[in-house]
C-alpha cells in the first residue's frame, strides 16, 4: 500500500491532479479501463514499476476498440491496488472513476462485480515490466483467472492488468460505486481521531475479533500467490485467547478454538492496534501488536452467484457461509 | 505424426483438395499464417482437436491486421506439425505454403527461421481447445517462447499457435522453401523402395549411426515439453555397440561411448528399421527395432545466429558444435 501511496503522490506531482468522477458523469459510450497489479504482493513490494505498463496497456486497448479510454477504476479497492490507480490515471492523463469491482480486496481474477453481475469476461489485457503485453480472451471467468495467473507467473509473478474493459453503460450496476469516496473517508476519520482504532470501528462499522500479538507467520509464495496461516495470541483483556488467520494474498478465514468467527467474502482486516493502519498479509511480522477486524461485505456478494464466487468454498473451505454479523454477536 | 495425417485426410474430404503454393506465387501483401501445434507431443496424442482453433485465429488475425489470411504454412516440417497443417489449410479454405520455419522440427517458440532472419518476434496467437484466445506481443523471441508456453501449460500442454503472421514480402529470405515438396518426395521414395531405408538414406543423404534394439526409454512430460533419453543397443553388425539421445520433445544429441556422434541443428532421427517410417520421441518403445540416422541441417542453421538459437548451448549442452558430416565419417 506504501508502495502504491508513493507512486500515487509521485505521478500527482508530475503529472497533475486526477479528477474523481462518478460512473454517471461520463457519456454511455465511454471506455473504462479496470486495472489492478496481478502477482504475489510479496513480488510486487520488490519489483521496479515501469511507467510503460499503463500505456501500452492503453495503447492495446485502442487497438481492440478503435478508440482511446476515458477513465480509470481500480479493479479492487483493497490494498496497493486501491491506490495505485491513482498513479495510472495521472500517467495516462485520465480520470479516476469512483467506484471498483470488489468494494474489499479478492485475490483471483474473476472475482469481481462485474462477474457476479453477469457480464462475460472476454477481454483481459496484461502488460509487464519487460514490455510484453499479452491480451488474452478467455471463454469464461475461471480461464480467465487461470490464463492470467500463468502468464504473471511467467512474467517474474506481477504484471498489471486490465480485466472487463467496457462502456459507462454496460457498467451500470455492475460495479460497487462510491468506494474512492469511502477510502478517503475512512482515512480521513482515523487521521484526525483521538482514538484511531475506535474512529475506525465506528466508520466501518465492524466487530472486533481480537487484540494481541502476532506470534506465528507461515507464508510462502506460491503460484503467483501469497499462501499461509498467522497467529494472534491476545493480550490484555483477550489474554488467553488465540485467533488464527487463513491467508491467500487477503485474509480469506479467521477461526477461534475450531469456531470460524469471520470468512470471506466478509472482511477480515489486521491493523495496527495503535494507528488502525491496515497491515497487508505480505507486511505481517512477529512481534506486531495487531487487532483484527471484521465487517460486512457488499449485499452483491452474498448473492448465490457472489458467494459461488467468492465464498468460502470458491478458496476450497468446506463451509458454509454464515454472515458475520451472526458470528460474532 | 499419424494423428496429423488421419486430421489431413478428413479435412481433405470434407473440405476439398488443399493447393500447394511456392511463396513467390503469392501478392507481396498476401498474410502468411504459419501455424503449429505447441505442447508436450505425449498430451497432443490424447487431445481431442477441435476444428475450432485455425478458424478462431484466422478471426483474430483479421482482428490484429484488418483483412483475413491469405495462406497457411507449417512452421515445423517435422512430426504432427508437417502434416496437422494440411487439415488446418482445408478447414480454412486456403492453400499451403511450399515452406515451412525450420526444415526440421524444433521444441522452442523461437526456434524459427524467421528469428534467425532477424525479424522481430512480435506477435504470437494461440488458441486452446477450450475456446480461449491468447495474443502475445513479446518484446523479443524468448519471451515469445515464455510466454507462450506458461499460456500451453495453463491451457492443458496443448494449443495451436500462430507465430511470425508475415506478408510475402517480408517472408522472402526468411523461410526454408521448398519443404512441404521435398516431405512428399521422401514420402514416395520410401513407398515405392524394396529397400525402404536404404531409399530413405539416399534420399536425405544421412549416416547411419545404429542398427538395434531400443532397451531403455526414460521420459517424462513436464513444463509443456517431453524430457527424456533413449539408450539404442546395437544388434547384427552393430552388436556390442551402444548409442543414447538426450531428448527435449526431439532427439538433441546421439552419444556413444562418451563420444558425440551428432547434435542439433543437425537432425537425428529414428526410424522403423524394416519400414523406414520415423518414430517420433513420444512414440519410443522398449524392444522396437529401430535404426538412428543423422544429416546436416539447412545451411542457416549453421550460421551464429542459428547456432545461438538452436545449437546444443540453446538446450543447456556445454558442447561446441560440430556438423554431423566431421563427426560420423
Amino acid at each position: 500500500m506504501r508502495t502504491g501511496a508513493l507512486a500515487a503522490r509521485r505521478a500527482i506531482e508530475e503529472y497533475g491532479a486526477v479528477p474523481l468522477v462518478r460512473p454517471a458523469d461520463l457519456a454511455g459510450d465511454a471506455l473504462v479501463v479496470p486495472l489492478s497489479g496481478i502477482g504475489a504482493p510479496t513480488v510486487s513490494h520488490e519489483m521496479i514499476h515501469g511507467e510503460d505498463e499503463p500505456r501500452r496497456i492503453a495503447e492495446e486497448v485502442e487497438r481492440v476498440f478503435g478508440r482511446p479510454p476515458d477513465a480509470v477504476m481500480s479493479s479492487e479497492i483493497g490494498g496497493a491496488n486501491g491506490v495505485a490507480p491513482v498513479a495510472w490515471a495521472a500517467q495516462l492523463g485520465l480520470p479516476l472513476l469512483d467506484a471498483d469491482g470488489m468494494g474489499r480486496a479478492f485475490p483471483e481474477v474473476q472475482m469481481v462485480s462485474m462477474y457476479v453481475a453477469g457480464l462475460p469476461a472476454d477481454l483481459v489485457i496484461m502488460a509487464d515490466v519487460a514490455g510484453n503485453v499479452v491480451t488474452i480472451r478467455p471463454v469464461d471467468g475461471l480461464w480467465s483467472e487461470r490464463l492470467a495467473r500463468a502468464v504473471c507467473v511467467a512474467a517474474g509473478s506481477h504484471a498489471l492488468m486490465a480485466d472487463y474493459v467496457l462502456t459507462a453503460e454496460r457498467a451500470r450496476g455492475a460495479l460497487i460505486e462510491g468506494t474512492v469516496s469511502r477510502a478517503l473517508a475512512i482515512g480521513r476519520s482515523t487521521d484526525a481521531a483521538p482514538d484511531p482504532l475506535r474512529a475506525l470501528r465506528e466508520e466501518l462499522g465492524a466487530a472486533r475479533l481480537i487484540s494481541g500479538k502476532l506470534t506465528d507467520v507461515e507464508r510462502r509464495t506460491t503460484g503467483g500467490f501469497v499462501r499461509g496461516t498467522a497467529t494472534i495470541e491476545g493480550t490484555g483483556g483477550d489474554r488467553g485467547r488465540r485467533l488464527t488467520l487463513e491467508l491467500q494474498n487477503e485474509n480469506l478465514v479467521a477461526v477461534e478454538d475450531g469456531r470460524v468467527r469471520a470468512m470471506v467474502p466478509d472482511l477480515i482486516t489486521v491493523v495496527d492496534t495503535e494507528t488502525a493502519a491496515a497491515i497487508q498479509t505480505e507486511a505481517l511480522r512477529y512481534g506486531q501488536r495487531v487487532t483484527v477486524l471484521a465487517w460486512p461485505c457488499g449485499p452483491l456478494w452474498r448473492t448465490p452467484k457472489g458467494l459461488e464466487t467468492a465464498g468460502p468454498r470458491a478458496f476450497g473451505y468446506d463451509l458454509d457461509y454464515t454472515p458475520v454479523e451472526e458470528l460474532t454477536t
